[in-house]
This record gives structure tokens, C-alpha cells and sequence, in this order.
């Protein structure tokens, strides 16, 4: 369809994204379409998160880093269905700022993490845009037919897990507007995270052998465990003491003089990228040495129960917790 | 991913979206991915691209056009691939105009396109941003393995044809802006095509049967045709005294001086969402016979040639064009 300015996108399809194509299901991003041979026995996995400047990102956050964000927020999703994931479709739609250099940088950073992460670029579209600039990614990942994992298996007994580190995200983003007083260091580390999320894909296949039911840590963990709760009719206990913080976060956390409040602040923070799941206290074992395996960082944070609801506790006493995004008081 | 307003978009999936999700793949749109068991036999096509207000559509369209447009773009490049579509991935990114009563003219719009087309929701995302609203689909087809059509198969001595009518996307557009004095049903029926291309879907499976190259007409004929020439790497002649028009552009046309210049213009304008292919001579009786039964205007405008480029001729001279998307000149 026609753009502003055609020959910059054109230069674009052929200079910068055209060496990111897979060679054969991309068709050389010449073809309008790309085209995926079936593969027996295995489901197709698909996700679509879209990204907006000063929204989901900062105006000033380095357009390889974007790229980086966008690519790994939805393999985020990948993950926490048990997917492995090959390839992408986007769309570009640039503000201003993006100019050749900043268009340089954000295919380089693609470039990179295409080669992290084993997945090709098959097709997509970039236009200008006279507002903020909006990149949209569609992720496509296998998994064994009928083994994706939802968010509504989970069973009364089950125990509840999350990889990594939780609020990294929600303190990355403070950091990068100045809000937060911590050492360079750690500074440093929060806007990494921010930026540049981890998500866990090594963990995919755990998750798909052992979980019963799995979210990635997008919304918010206390909102995205009530999306696993009410999904699997059940309600889910979460123990806010034993939230696992990297060294930055604990730093916060330290100077706080409310640790309940500062914990909760993180609980319902977002950005994390992390897999929240539950399984059969039997597993827990396995679980355990196949994280360490992968150097993954695994900590039981809950447990499922009779009833609805998350319900968050600090040293016994109940917390009351605005649960993020889906409810409406 | 955190948004500006999470309950409104909550709200948005859960009673706007919802309703529009394949009972099975979609997932009820609350599982962050949509997951297609595999069809041996058959390859899926897969097409993105996005619409940004004031660039690809008005700030005034109606929404519910809006939401018509963003499907049928996406479709007619499956189209043109001889694919069947039969689902979406879209992520919506709302503008402060899309208040509840045109996010509700949003969906109403892709439900009747839905029923029209045959296609199904199955996953996305829904954002505010503080800019320009811009949305995004991933639309999905099956074709019979090993039959989708490229743009580069032309063969020196194919036929080139065209679906529909050319010009009325451009000519629409300039009726939308008010910059055309035509009479009124003339304008209504140009900004109808503008918003609501008709995407030629049931003319796909003639295309995948019997054409050697086919491409849709969006950045502009002689674009398109390019495209399928250097694809090919082959010469097309375009005769331009044959462009088929509608009777409203044919109006338009009339009140020119310079026919060879009007017509140039329309060969040049985009948006048409038609489908332009190359077949074998042999082949022309049955594409007129299929055309005539599925009551598809088909139209002979060139043919393939030795050499490369294409050479566009209007009574026998040849008109300089600039040939859109892809030259530098």
C-alpha cells in the first residue's frame, strides 16, 4: 500500500530486513506473503504483541534495543506455552526519529537476537507514521501436537513457580526516567532488564513436560496468576515473603521502610518476562534440577487452592492487592 | 504488556473481541497465543500489513471502514497467491478518537467481514496510543502444498491480465479529500471503494490453476507489474489505452484534456486491491470463461517480453512513467 515515502521503505525491505529473511519461507520478502511448509505432528503456536513509543517503550531508548524488546516480549509468550519458536512477521511503522542510522540499529539489533534465539524474519510491512512509531510482531513457534500449555489446567494442590527475578521490569522503567536513587550499577542492570528482557526459552521445555497450566509475567504476576486462577477455575495462595529479587531490586527494596508495600508494588509491576506456572508437587524435585541444569533461577512462590481469586500473603497476614489488569475496581 | 488503560482494553477483548474468536484456535483469546493444528497437504501463507490513520486511511473514516479496509488489504495479498484465508492475528492500537462507540463500529465492521469472507479471529492485541491510531493484521490462508503463486514466474509470451477496475482506490481517495467535482453518486461510489475494497477471493482459485505470476494491485499498476517483471526477470508491455475503469472514474476521465495523462495517473495511484497476473495464451478462453461465471471483469492489458522493466504504451507511443514503490528516479 502506498507510504509517505516509498523508496525509504523500499530501501529498507532491501538493505536492512531482506538479510534477516529466511531463505526459503521468506521468500526474500519479495513475494508479499510467506509461505510455511506443514509439519505433521506438530501444532503451530502464534502470538501478536505490539509495541508504541512512550508507551511500551521510551523516546529515547536505543532503536536496537527496541527491536531486541520487541522480538523478545513475544517469544516471552512462546515460552510460557511450552513453544519452540522459528520465525516472525513485523511491522515497522516509524515516527521521525527513525531515521537511516536508527533503522541500522534496530535491524542489527534483530540481526543479534536472531542469532540468540534461532529465529528468521518471513515477512511483514513498514510504513511511516507522522505520530509516535508502533512495531507490531506476529512470533510463530512448534510444539508437539496437542502439548501447548494453557493457562487452565491448573489443579487444587498444585504448586506455583516462577523463573528469574520479579519487578525488574516495573524498577527498569523508573530508572530509565530518573525516578530511582541506587548505585550506576545497579541502575545499570534495572534499565538492561527494562529494555532488554530475558525471556526463558530454555525453560519452554520443562514447562510443556511438567506444567499444568503457564502465563509469562507481562501484566503484572499477581495479574497474571488470577488470569491462570480464573482460567482453571481455581483459586491460587501466593506467598509475597519468598518473591524472588535480583541483587538491583533488593537494593530497592532495602531502603524502603514498607517491605510489604514495596513487595506488592513489584507483585503487580509488569515487564517481567518471566514464566509463572503450576504443577504437581510430585515434579517439584525434577523441576528443581532441571533449572539448575539451565542455570535458571526457580523459586515456589504459592500454591493452587479450593475457591477464586489470587490471594497474596506477607508473613501470614493477607495483602490487599489492586490485581493489575483485569479487574475493574 | 502493561497499557495506559488496561481495564478499557480488557473490556474491549472480553466483549468486542471475544465474539469474534474461532471457538478453537482463538482460544477464547485468553491464552496469549492461538495455536493451528497442521494441515498435511497443504502450505499456510501468511500476510502483515498495517494502516496508519492519516497515512492509509482518514482521520474521518468510519470505523467500522476501517476495520473492513485492514481486513481486505491483508486478504487481497492472499488472494493474489491463490490462498483460501481463514483467519487473523491483529493488534489494534487505539487513538484517542476510538472511544467505546467506535471500537464497537470496529468490531461490527470485522464481523460482517468475517461472515463475508470466511475468516475467523484467533489472536492479537489491543493498545492505546497517544498518536495516530495504527493497526495491524496478520492474516492466514491454505494453499495445496507447493502451489502458491509468486510474482516470479512470468514466461516471454504469457499474457498479463487484471481483475476489476483500476484507479478508483486513488480517485477514491481524492473524493474523500473533496478535491473531485463529479456527481454525487459518482464520489459515493469512488470513497466506497477507497474505505471497503472488494478483495478478489473468488477469483484466487483461478489464479493459483492458471497463472504463472500474480502480484495485487496496491502500491500501483505499473508498480506491480514491476514487481512480477523483475521477480520474472522479464520485460511486461501495459497498454494503457485498455485500463479498465469504472464508470465513475470513466467520468472522471471524460472531463480530462489529457486522456494519456489521466490514465498514466491511475495506472500509477494504488489502492486498487485487484489482482494482476500472467498466464499462458492458451489458457485466455478458460480465464474468460471462469472470469464470466465467478461475474469478475477480467481484463488482457500486455503481455511478458524479452528484456526488463515495463513499457507502458497508450496508442501505440510510449508514455514515460515514474513507476512508483520501487525506482529511485
Amino acid at each position: 500500500m502506498p507510504a509517505l515515502d516509498v523508496a525509504g521503505e523500499f530501501e529498507t525491505i532491501e538493505r536492512l530486513l531482506r538479510p534477516l529473511a529466511h531463505p526459503e519461507w521468506g521468500r526474500g520478502l519479495a513475494d508479499d506473503v510467506a509461505v510455511l511448509p506443514s509439519r505433521p505432528g506438530y501444532d503451530l503456536v502464534l502470538t501478536k504483541d505490539a509495541i508504541v513509543e512512550g508507551v511500551h517503550f521510551l523516546p529515547d531508548d536505543p532503536l536496537d534495543t527496541v527491536a531486541k524488546k520487541l522480538l523478545r516480549v513475544n517469544l516471552s509468550d512462546l515460552a510460557a506455552k511450552g513453544a519452540e519458536p522459528f520465525g516472525y512477521l513485523m511491522a515497522c511503522c516509524w515516527s521521525e526519529r527513525c531515521g537511516w542510522p536508527e533503522r541500522e540499529a534496530f535491524a542489527a539489533g534483530l540481526a543479534e537476537d536472531q542469532a540468540r534465539f534461532g529465529v528468521f524474519l518471513i515477512g511483514g510491512d513498514t510504513v511511516k507514521t507522522p505520530g509516535p512509531a508502533v512495531f507490531s510482531l506476529t512470533a510463530l513457534g512448534w510444539v508437539p501436537e496437542g502439548e501447548t500449555v494453557s493457562r487452565g489446567g491448573a489443579q487444587v494442590g498444585d504448586l506455583v513457580f516462577v523463573t528469574g527475578t520479579i519487578g525488574d521490569g516495573l524498577l527498569g522503567l523508573r530508572a530509565a526516567r530518573g525516578e530511582l536513587s541506587l548505585a550506576p550499577e545497579r541502575l545499570e542492570a534495572l534499565i538492561t532488564h527494562y529494555r532488554t528482557p530475558a525471556p526463558q526459552l530454555d525453560f519452554a521445555k520443562v514447562v510443556r513436560e511438567l506444567a499444568t497450566a503457564a502465563a509469562d509475567v507481562s501484566d503484572g504476576l499477581a495479574a497474571d496468576v488470577a488470569h491462570i486462577a480464573k482460567a482453571s477455575g481455581a483459586g491460587v495462595e501466593l506467598n509475597l515473603a519468598v518473591l524472588p529479587l535480583s541483587a538491583a531490586a533488593q537494593a530497592w527494596l532495602d531502603n524502603r521502610v514498607d517491605a510489604q508495600a514495596a513487595l506488592s508494588i513489584l507483585a503487580a509491576g509488569g515487564d517481567d518476562y518471566q514464566i509463572v506456572f503450576t504443577a504437581h508437587p510430585r515434579h517439584e524435585e525434577t523441576l528443581r534440577r532441571e533449572a539448575e541444569r539451565r542455570f535458571t533461577r526457580l523459586t515456589k512462590i504459592g500454591a493452587v487452592t479450593d475457591g477464586a481469586g489470587v490471594t497474596v500473603r506477607y508473613g501470614g497476614r493477607v495483602v490487599p492487592m489492586k490485581q493489575g489488569g483485569w479487574t475493574h475496581d
